[in-house]
């Protein structure tokens, strides 16, 4: 069986999984029937790291998705347009879907998806989540048995890279972003990294899988790590803990169907798994019964591991094609429910406001006796109960006052937050941050 | 569709998968297809923990294998026969089957699958390794695009408790096990777990599905841990390592077929992914090219995690069923590829003389002038050279000495260690590790 493959992009990840797919000895036997037929750019003239076969190199991104040639369709563009339109035209044709695009899955998904059952092709996303970590398969074949309570992920490898470096030399968020750009680990405009866009992302299309409804993305909680600071890193590292920008899908009443859905800097225990995942690392836990935990864990980005993802979904199909002759035939019903989306309903999203959760806060306050008193008792006003509340030093005359709270709802913590800024001894909050 | 499932064995896996079977409310939703028919014990009077059907209970396990209602069989007897016999008669009788015993499939691998092969159904052994981590299919499916170097696991989670014991608490081996048999972690005869047995079935089956061969499970080289000693794990911990039983697959020269095939007592650097996995934990990391490392961690063993497993590979047959309307006309052509065994080969193994690996030494000589530079000038002659040599103190008069390698030939090694036994000055060798 020979099947054809039109690739739309020829960046890092398009090169490396045109790489693979160019040599396919040593590696699964079933890319032997793999065949790059095309690959869409925006350039003729770029010079190009892959000797790609003769006719192969195009403009025209419209010819791909309707190339007759072409089976499956591997989108890496990234962004919103033209990936949607182009991918609902390759479905419209017939052609199977291979996309490492979270962007355009989370925001567009259920068209996507709706279309994609109605032509009976499949559309895969193992690159969309955790680089080359094989997360989007096991979780939908495999994991996906347990009653899942809940997914944490690193999910972003830039911010998780600052985070790294800024724990490791004890330096500033925004020297290390500068460094970091410089690098190429981050992007010139580094907002979905760091605002958290690109883990809500991913966190929307894990939670999707993980509890099996749709997920809209703008009910997921973000938060980013422009607030983080050394001062708190090195706070937390004292109290046990290091701080990770954690996308957390949870169900917090497993009888019942509303999910927690947030991306926020966190206080993780320096015991725990995820604690150890740095630099560009990505990981996900998956918690589930009668499971236990499972971690997946490997290179979050890069062109090596995103192609590995890539290519692993071009075979997957491939090998689906072989067994299942129906498919070929464009009938609606004969796709596989384990690979295809079957969802019909948008699961409920519980507000924030709800969360049971730890918080540790860093205060400024005037240097005076009895303020760590008043703390205590404006959070146990509003059922706040503390863990631990240390004077950690002065800043320019002030105490500076770190408290960790035991699990409270957020609500409750908010509102006592809001009645100790108007104490007059409180000077400053410079940090808010939950503990997992 | 409904898909009748027929259980060979109710013991703790065998429970748990049929108190999965038998709840599929919260979990994929393609679990309410599946039908527990029959549940083959030894004994219809024992109380069992979970409330089977009528009918289902029964001790006649051919009639199971032969019966028209079950699709897939599902053997969690464990051990060689009767479930080599009973496995052969269902594929015979076109069941698909799951099973969790990597005993079975690392001795009659060949057999069965051949078998499997000509009747077009499927073997599927997910539980075999690593407990509820998924990593059969992850290496099937998803990381067999990249070129594979190595597989490193830590995958007997008995010897895993017990290494971690000893070293937390500084006990000796047989104390340990002692404790894990009276908490059940360990057998009464605890030889397949602690010699590497267990081990280096798994490690046949993980290398067979990562370099698309078949493995002679006498060709896998094994050494257990009951040599391992507390003054070892001690003198590791100061040198900054901790032990570990690995199992290791590896292709030395990735532009040649052969593989190193491995079991034993590692000490491995305390900054490794590995080194942080402890008591009854298992995880794999798998090497490949362009993908990098990763690693998959979760329970080892265990009613839940195990059954979790199994029961992913039930969902995953339902699934191939769906799409596949050939499989259930048992035409051999139709199994998918990624899912079916298509080895044709034995992989050639490498002798443990040609492994290239650090060594860990631990003398007991007589505390005299000269001794280090003796041993030194020895492992010299063999063309060994030492990274380390240090006196750590003195037992019973005799000085005791550590001595670290760099990367060398095994069989330079054994040779220098043959000369060094016959110096005068030498009274024991009481350990000999390598390291990762």
């Amino acid at each position: 069986m020979a099947i054809g493959i039109g690739l739309l992009g020829l960046g890092t990840v398009g090169t490396g999984t045109a790489e693979i797919l160019l040599t396919p000895q040593g590696r699964h036997p079933l890319l032997g029937e793999v065949i790059l037929k095309k690959a869409g750019v925006r350039s003729l003239d770029k010079p190009r790291k892959v000797d790609l076969p003769e006719g192969c190199l195009t403009t025209d991104l419209k010819a791909i998705v309707a190339d007759p040639e072409v089976d499956i369709v591997v989108e890496l563009l990234g962004g919103i347009e033209p990936c949607r339109t182009l991918i609902l035209e390759a479905i419209a044709n017939g052609k199977h879907i291979v996309t490492a695009n979270k962007a355009v899955i989370a925001k567009h998904g259920e068209e996507i998806f709706k279309a994609a059952n109605q032509a009976g092709v499949y559309v895969l996303l193992e690159a969309a989540v955790g680089g080359g970590i094989p997360i989007i398969k096991p979780l939908k074949q495999s994991l996906g048995v347990n009653r899942i309570s809940r997914v944490i992920g690193i999910i972003n490898g830039t911010t998780n890279y600052i985070l790294t470096q800024m724990a490791q030399h004890g330096a500033d968020f925004a020297d290390v972003l500068k460094e970091a750009q410089d690098l190429g680990y981050a992007e010139a405009d580094p907002t979905a990294d760091v605002d958290g866009g690109d883990a809500a992302d991913k966190i929307a299309i894990l939670a999707s899988l993980a509890f099996g409804g749709r997920i809209r993305r703008e009910d997921v909680y973000c938060e980013g790590i422009r607030t983080v600071s050394a001062a708190d890193i090195s706070f937390a590292a004292k109290l046990g803990f290091v701080i990770k920008l954690l996308a957390i899908a949870e169900r917090p009443d497993i009888e019942e169907e509303a999910l927690q859905l947030r991306v926020h800097p966190t206080l993780v225990p320096e015991e725990h798994p995820l604690a150890s995942v740095n630099g560009v690392f990505n990981a996900i836990l998956v918690e589930g019964s009668p499971l236990g935990e499972v971690m997946l864990y490997g290179p979050g980005a890069g062109a090596g591991a995103t192609a590995s993802a890539v290519v692993s979904d071009i075979v997957h199909v491939v090998g689906l094609l072989h067994s299942d002759t129906t498919v070929r035939n464009q009938s609606e019903k004969t796709l596989n429910p384990l690979l295809g989306c079957s969802h019909e309903h948008y699961s409920p999203i519980l507000s924030i406001d709800t969360l049971k959760t730890r918080f540790y806060a860093r205060f400024l306050s005037q240097d005076l006796p009895g303020v760590i008193g008043d703390l205590g008792t404006r959070f146990g006003n509003h059922q706040v109960s503390l863990e631990s509340v240390v004077q950690i030093g002065l800043q320019d005359d002030c105490a500076e006052i770190v408290v960790v709270t035991h699990d409270v709802y957020e609500a409750n913590f908010r509102e006592a937050l809001n009645e100790i800024k108007g104490l007059e001894a409180i000077k400053d909050v410079p940090s808010i941050l939950r503990v997992l």
